[in-house]
């Protein structure tokens, strides 16, 4: 059996007896079969002595287990490694940062406590899926939506904490500006409710997230400071139709003015759901699409090229294919006359570019039909799935399936000229360390409304070798996005110190300052060692 | 002269002699005149030894002079009070809630060190005033809206650490959630910056918010945990137009349908303005318009019916002079046919209230004319003003003009029936203790979109007999609101204990959090001692 590192026997045994009194038996796990389950299952170290692995892990099924499995830890200074469902693949999945943690699996607490049609929210624990809200909303019958990610079955409370996004309208879409009030169970078992939940009786926890004094939400997110049990999460109400509209530029440079009225349209609120950049020389602009459809023979010649093809290759092709250089997918939520004139107010800015493409999609009112459903990309209609995981599937065109992937994140400012910047890097870049993942056609996504995040995937491998390589080419993309002043916005437990490191602003006063926070509400540093580089006193590096 | 509490002379002067050395002499205020600057003008203890005071004031002109002040400071445990520009008046002014403390007056700091246009956003420093930055933009002809709240003489980073809020559009009306990014000086003098700030060179420190690891910036509002030396704001592109529109029902139920259609207006984006609710019995809608536009005699007359007026009275009242119950204004940002659009979906909505009147307000272009601008409430067009003050000022219907206010503000739920008992409640409990400014026509405010907001006025008078009264009766109120589940959103010093208190869930533990934060990043406790009921340790109640 594995032992915590750190811990003696002694101290070990009466720690799963402790969990064991706490949870009961059958959800304290130790047994190398259970225990497997928590790896990453697309971890970089993949069958080397690296790969992260937990030494036991627990279940507790309400706050109040939560609390008794904290005393226990913070007693005998367990490293705990508090999860949601654990399903955040390519960025770490449910494997502790410190290997040898204890996992604090938080899946059995998956109610979804409330859910107010009328002001249109919900209050939920962590292990609640987006399929749970999906379903319990559906099976009551009612009129709203929920803002998944792809895939949906992932927690609510997980992917807000890690600051991720999803499909709908940007109200909704940046998780964690969406959610309302945390509880949270300190390291030491103490539980604290935030905004206006710190006031007994609360009628507004859901409501107003402020609360009075300091705001001190965000802190648990991204990091290692508490164990969230609760939280709220606005929802949307179900919208009267949706219209989705498609402008396409076939010119390099028209990117730069596309990106500018995009931003002025979505600063004004004239625009507000996800909008999806590529380039139709990739094929269709959904995400995950790309994948499933490879490109046209022409343009894969055109990678061919010696030292890589150049903007005028591409635009030569387009011009003789009559194929866009970039386009981006818009849409409209809400009803249709005012999604109507949003779309055609919309395409008037748009047609500012010469040469622009301007094409209405089909107006679909709602609730669609199931067969309507199917045909939808579903979470950009609040609808989970794992449809994304077919990208990876073996099929005609992806004859041998990867294994997995880590994401590569980095944020670079929202114009059109740092894409072009960032091409220019990424690509050079993917050239000198020979990776194929690196598309320079790439076009960034816009989880976020003010600027734009690159999504690249590292492939993982069963071979070391292969592994190492890929693994050292991402610690060397995190400085060269840094030298030109991007970072990543989250990160798998294998490179939270490399990135940690490059925001070092003042001598890491960032950093200091977590640390100094750390060890004031966690001295003992039982929870999540290492999580985003934070690191307890006695693991910390001099 | 006075010195600080707990200082020795010879440290006081050393640090007298240290602050001068940092900012120059000039900057130094100890003289009593000097210092009479600092009190609050509104101060709920005016003439009365609680009334707080400044021992000195220092105006440091740059991050690196703060530094330097917060080392002396430090080294000597000097209470420090940093404001902005100090103009929050009715919540406490620029006085400290530790009477004796060092006033660190950074108004100096006034540069407006970026705005960028296109991405349309500003990097201001704490002097910048809403004025300010209004000026430059106009300067520099940009076509950039700010987001003002009434008056505009105060700062908008102190707005935004207090959780203040405007009035435009959602996107930009709550401060604190459209700052992007914060540069902090800790007590120990250490700089910081949070969110992409803290990867040296950061190109989206304006853009992306969270950064990565925790996002701390919550921590510094409302709070005493550092002091902001630098903040981004995201701007809102100047709209194409204006029009408002007016929704008015005629009985007292009404205002139940009419909060829930407008909630879900609001919740799908398809409203996005600042909605002004309130009651025609009590003349315009308009924030002030009110107190310069008495009530009409025969709704005072009903008012002083023994027992106050039922609401069969004023619908009565209401049906007899034709003037509606309640109504509220609305106000769409944008080009013309998507504002015309939306509110015409409004008004389809909103006419399933039997008996609604719909009113169309007018249609204004930008930029307005300099004769519009006269006529419009400035600040629903960003344009900061002091016209806010008129309200006080003497005239023939406000013969004796008060001489300030304490603001009460309780959160409530944004529904009708949390109105009415809200209304219930502040009415019964303004009459038990013999108050006239709890008036039960009063609606709330809305400058968030998930919550309802009361304020009310405490008056402030030259009799310490009025004031003390007033004093117990607003913390009888806050107890009173407590048990509805009701609580204030912000406060003057006065009140930061008692309110504190009220936010009591599981024995204080989101105080008891504060506390070790307090003690961990500021161990000395030099920082705005008191300030939201966070003492430092040497202070604290046992």
């Amino acid at each position: 059996m594995a032992i915590a590192p750190g811990v003696s026997a002694q101290d070990w045994a009466a720690t799963l007896e402790g969990f064991a009194a706490a949870v009961g038996k059958d959800w304290v796990f130790t047994s190398e079969e259970d225990l497997a389950l928590y790896k990453d299952a697309y971890s970089p170290f993949w069958g080397e002595p690296e790969e992260k692995h937990a030494s036991a892990a627990v279940a507790p099924q309400s706050a109040e287990e939560v609390q008794a499995v904290m005393r226990i830890a913070n007693k005998y200074r367990i490293p705990i490694y508090p999860i949601s469902t654990g399903r955040n693949l390519g960025y770490g999945g449910s494997a502790p940062v410190l290997s040898g943690s204890v996992v604090l699996d938080l899946k059995r607490m998956n109610r979804v406590l409330e859910i107010n049609e009328k002001n249109a929210y919900a209050l939920v624990e962590p292990g609640v899926s987006y399929f749970d809200l999906y379903r319990e909303i559906q099976k009551r019958g009612l009129k709203l939506w929920i803002d998944c990610p792809d895939p949906g079955w992932g927690s609510l409370i997980g992917n807000a904490l890690d600051h991720g996004g999803g499909y709908t309208t940007h109200m909704y879409r940046v998780h964690f500006d969406a959610h309302c009030g945390m509880e949270v169970v300190l390291a030491d078992g103490t539980i604290m409710r935030t905004g206006m939940g710190a006031l007994p009786g609360a009628k507004t926890w859901q409501q107003y997230k402020f609360g009075y004094g300091p705001w001190i939400d965000g802190m648990f997110s991204q990091s290692n400071f508490g164990v969230v049990t609760k939280m709220g999460f606005w929802l949307m109400p179900e919208p009267e139709a949706y219209l989705s509209g498609t402008v396409t530029v076939f010119k390099h440079d028209d990117l730069i003015p596309m990106v500018d009225i995009l931003n002025e349209l979505e600063n004004n609120g004239i625009y507000n759901g996800m909008p999806f950049f590529g380039s139709p020389l990739q094929g269709p602009l959904e995400p995950g699409e790309q994948l499933r459809n490879p490109m046209a023979p022409g343009v894969q010649a055109l990678f061919a090229k010696a030292g890589g093809p150049t903007p005028a290759d591409f635009e030569a092709y387009c011009a003789a294919n009559n194929i866009g250089y970039w386009a981006v997918k818009l849409q409209y939520y809400g009803p249709p006359e005012v999604i109507r004139a949003q779309w055609n107010y919309s395409k008037k800015k748009f047609s500012a570019i010469p040469g622009v493409k301007l094409e209405d999609g089909e107006l679909l009112t709602m609730p669609l039909t199931e067969e309507q459903k199917k045909k939808v990309h579903g979470v950009a209609f609040g609808i989970p799935s794992l449809q994304i995981f077919f990208i990876g599937t073996r099929s005609e065109s992806n004859p041998t399936p990867g294994l997995g992937h880590i994401w590569f994140s980095p944020i670079i400012p929202r114009d059109g000229k740092s894409i072009f910047e960032a091409q220019k890097v990424f690509g050079n870049a993917a050239r000198e360390m020979g990776l194929g993942a690196l598309n320079p056609l790439q076009l960034p996504g816009t989880y976020w409304q003010r600027a734009f995040i690159f999504i690249f995937g590292f492939p993982i491998t069963h071979d070391p070798a292969v592994n190492k390589k890929n693994r050292e080419a991402f610690e060397k993309l995190v400085k060269i996005c840094a030298d030109h002043g991007w970072g990543e916005y989250r990160t798998a437990p294998a490179y939270m110190d490399a990135i940690a490191d490059v925001y070092s602003f003042n001598n890491h006063a960032l950093m200091r300052f977590h640390e100094r926070v750390k060890d004031a509400i966690d001295p003992n540093g039982i929870i999540s060692a290492g999580r985003y580089g934070i690191w307890p006193k006695h693991l910390r590096k001099a």
